[in-house]
C-alpha cells in the first residue's frame, strides 16, 4: 500500500474527529483524554501537569522563518521546551536563547558530522560572535557507547579549558544523547546540555525523561544519570538524510504511545502511516509532538521510574530478549521492540484482556511501517525465559510486564498473570 | 606546649561564654550566630537554615550505648543526619534504619579494610540477616582517584548483579567518599549512599556538602556529581588509628569554620587545642558537629557553589598552588591549606583589612595543631601565579580571594583587592 502511496490522497485520512489548523492537515492542539488511575496505577491527578503546547512568539525580525511547533517538559525548576519543526537549525535564536555562557561543545559522530555540524555550529554563532564552538566527534555506533569514549568528550572539554558555564551539545541520535548527556551531567559536576536529535527514536525517545548514560560490558547502560536539557531542538529536515530501518525502527516507539495510554493518536497514525513513511514534515512534527507530549506526561508523573513510567516499556521486555539473544546491532531497536509488542499483545489476547480486532490492527499498523511482527528464527524459548529471567522488573521473583488490557489506549505493568499464557506465547513465537 | 600538655587542666581552658553540658566539657547546644549578610555576600535570611542539634532518642534495648551528636544537614527532601561519637560502629541500628533494600556494597581501601571492614559489616548485618554485604578493596592514595579504578566498583556492583535498591558505604578517607559516591549517584543512575568517614579531612569537610568525583590526568575532580547521602556516621574511635599528620591536615578545616564564620568556635579551638591532639572523643565529636553545622549552613544556602560556598575555600587558592606546584602527594591536602591559609591572611593584614593580632593569632593556633606556617621553600612566586592565573575562581581575568575582613569570623569572597597587596604577599612567602 505505501509503494503506491500519494500524499495528496492521504490527507484524506486524517481522523475527521481531529480538527485541521488553518491549512494544515495536523492538528495542533489536540488533547487527548488520559485518565489519571490508567494503567493499573494509581496516580495523584493533582501530579498530572499536562503539557503546553503553542506556536512560538515569534521575533519580527524572523517573522518570515516558520514557528516551531513547542511542547514544555514541566519539571519543576528543570522544565524545558522542545522545539519541532522543519528548519529550526537556520533559526539561531532557539539555541541561542539556551546558551548562558561563551563556550560550547558540540558532540557528534562520523555519521552526523558531514551531515549536520556546520549547520549547528552556524545556528550557534550567527550573530552572536562572542560564543566559541569545540567539537567532538565520536565513532557511530552502540558500541562505542562506554567508558573510553565518554572520556574522549572529558578530553576535549579539559583541553578545552571549558568552564562551569559551558554548554553541551548532543548532536546525533539516542547514542550520542546518552553519552553527551551523561559528560554534561558529570562535567564539574554539571553543565548546560541541549538536544539535537537527528534520529526519529532520539526525537521521540531520548529527548524526554533525561536518561543518560553508558554501557558496561557486563550490562546496558548501567552507569549513567538522570540529568535533564536546557531545550530539545528537532529539525525534521534531518530525517531527510535517515536510513529507512532507522526511520521504521522509531516508528515502532511512536505506535507504542498510541498503543499504552493514546487511543486518538493510534488511529491518527493508522490513517497518516504512508506520510509518515514519506517524511513529511508537518505530518512527521505532529507524531513527534504527541510522543514527546505523552512521554513527557509520564515522566513528570514518575521521573525516577517508581512505576508507571514502566509502561514506557511496552514490548521492550520481549525485544530486549531478541536483542541479547540475537546479538546486539543485528537488529535495531525499534525492530526488537516491534517484535517484542506483537507478542505482548498476542499474550494480552491470551489471557482475554483484549479482543482479537486490536491484534489484528496491531499487526497491521507494524506491517505498514515496515517493521517486523516476529522474532527471529533463531530465538528459542529457552533463550527468552533465561534472558527475561533477569530483567530488571524481576521482582520477588516474578517478571513483570506491561500489557494491554481493555479497550485500544489502554495497559497495565503487573506479574499478577497466568503463566501458561506466557508460555503459550513464547512457544508461538519461538522454537522449544 | 603541648608536649607538655596535661589533659584534665586542659578542661580549664573551655571558653567560659560556653555553657558546660552536665558533667561533659563540651557545650552541646551552643549555636553561634552568623549574620545572613556575612562575607560580602547578599544571603537570604529566609533560606538560613540553621541545623537541629539534637541527642538522639534510644531504644530501650539499647539504653546502655551512647546517644550520638546528630546533625541534620537540611537540603529539604535530600536532607540527611550526621551522627557523631565514640563507638557508633557499635551501634547498629545507625546504619541499618538507613538500609532500604537487602543489598550493600561497601568501598574501602588497603588500609582500612583491615581496620574497619569487619565491624562495619557487622555493623551492617547483626540482628538483620536478610542484608547481604559485598565489598571492594580499592588501592590507598589520591592518585588511584581515577575512572580506572571508579570502574572497579561498578565491575563489582554488576557482577553481585546488585538492583536499584542497592545501598553504597563509603569506609574511609575523603578519596573512598568522592569514589564511592560518584559511583552511587552514576550506578544504574542513582542508588543509595551511605558514608562512614574514618579521617578527620572527611569527617569535617567531606561528609557535608555532596560532592563527588575523580580526578583527570589534565584536572582534579574535573569529573563527578553533586550527590547527597542518605546519613553519614562518624565513629570518633576511628580517629585512634589515624597518623598524626593526618589528623593535622583535617584540623586546617576545622580552624577554617573558625576564622570565616564562626569566632566562638575560634576561641573555643585555641583552648582545646591540645585535647584534640591528644584525640579526646567528646572534645573531638563537638569539633566534628560544629565543623558539619557551619559547612551545612552554607551548603545549605548555596549547594551549587554560586558564591558563599566559595568562602569554604579560604588558603585553598594558595593552598592549590603549593599542591600542585610542590607536587601531590608530597603534602597533605591541610597542610597545603594551612600554609595557604597564613598567605590569605597576611594578604588581608596588608590590605588593613585585619589587626596584627588577629594573624599572631592565627600562627599560633596552627602552629599549635603542628601544621605549616608557610609554604615549602621550592616555591616561587612565579609558580604561583602562573598556578592560580588558571584557578576555577577566576572571572573576567581577576582572581576572586577568600580574604578576612573586620573582626575574628569574617570574611570576603572579592576580586576587588589591591594587587600590590597579594604581590607583597607572594614575595613574602616565596622566592622571586
Amino acid at each position: 500500500m505505501a509503494s503506491s502511496f500519494c500524499p495528496k490522497q492521504a490527507l484524506y485520512f486524517i481522523s475527521p474527529a481531529h480538527q485541521l489548523h488553518q491549512s494544515r492537515a495536523i492538528p495542533r492542539d489536540i488533547h487527548v483524554r488520559f485518565p489519571a488511575s490508567r494503567c493499573g496505577l494509581k496516580s495523584k491527578a493533582t501530579r498530572l501537569k499536562v503539557l503546553a503546547t503553542s506556536a512560538m512568539d515569534q521575533s519580527p525580525s524572523k517573522s518570515s522563518s516558520q514557528a516551531p511547533t513547542v511542547v514544555e517538559v514541566d519539571l519543576g525548576n528543570r522544565s524545558y521546551p522542545i522545539y519541532i519543526g522543519a528548519g529550526l537549525l537556520d533559526q539561531p535564536e532557539l539555541l541561542q536563547r539556551h546558551i548562558h555562557g561563551k563556550r560550547v561543545l558540540v558532540v557528534t559522530n562520523t555519521t552526523v558530522a558531514p551531515l549536520y555540524l556546520d549547520r549547528t555550529i552556524s545556528a550557534l554563532t550567527d550573530g552572536n560572535p562572542n560564543v566559541t564552538v569545540e567539537s567532538v566527534i565520536l565513532p557511530d555506533g552502540e558500541q562505542f557507547k562506554n567508558m573510553d569514549t565518554l572520556m574522549k568528550v572529558f578530553d576535549k572539554a579539559i583541553e578545552s579549558r571549558l568552564d562551569r558555564r559551558c554548554t553541551f551539545v548532543a548532536l546525533g541520535g539516542g547514542v550520542i544523547g546518552d553519552m553527551c548527556g551523561y559528560a554534561a551531567a558529570s562535567y564539574l559536576r554539571g553543565v548546560n546540555f541541549i538536544q539535537i536529535p537527528t534520529t526519529v527514536m532520539a526525537q521521540v525517545d531520548s529527548s524526554v525523561g533525561g536518561k543518560t548514560g553508558i554501557n558496561h560490558p557486563l550490562g546496558k547502560n548501567m552507569i549513567g544519570a538522570f540529568y535533564q536539557p536546557q531545550c530539545v531542538l528537532v529539525d525534521t529536515d534531518t530525517l531527510n538524510t535517515l536510513p529507512d530501518r532507522e526511520l521504521a525502527s522509531g516508528l515502532a516507539e511512536v505506535i507504542k504511545y498510541g498503543l499504552i495510554r493514546d487511543a486518538a493518536f493510534f488511529e491518527w497514525q493508522e490513517q497518516n502511516m504512508p506520510l509518515l513513511l514519506a517524511r513529511d514534515p508537518t505530518v512527521f512534527t505532529y507524531a513527534i509532538k504527541r510522543s514527546c507530549e505523552n512521554k513527557a506526561d509520564v515522566v513528570s508523573q514518575d521521573e525516577k521510574e517508581s512505576g508507571l513510567r514502566a509502561t514506557l516499556n511496552l514490548g521492550h521486555t520481549f525485544g530486549h530478549a531478541v536483542e541479547t539473544g540475537f546479538g546486539y546491532g543485528q537488529w535495531l531497536h525499534g525492530e526488537a521492540v516491534a517484535a517484542g509488542t506483537v507478542m505482548a499483545v498476542d499474550m494480552s489476547r491470551r489471557l482475554g484482556w483484549i479482543d482479537d480486532s486490536l491484534v489484528e490492527r496491531v499487526h497491521k499498523i507494524l506491517q505498514q511501517a515496515k517493521l517486523p511482527t516476529s522474532p527471529p528464527e533463531t530465538m528459542t524459548v529457552e533463550m527468552f525465559k533465561s534472558i527475561m529471567a533477569v530483567d530488571k522488573k524481576v521482582a520477588d521473583g516474578k517478571l513483570r510486564l506491561i500489557l494491554l488490557k481493555g479497550p485500544l489506549g489502554n495497559c497495565v505493568f503487573t506479574g499478577d498473570y497466568d503463566q501458561k499464557a506466557l508460555d503459550e506465547t513464547l512457544h508461538a513465537f519461538s522454537k522449544s
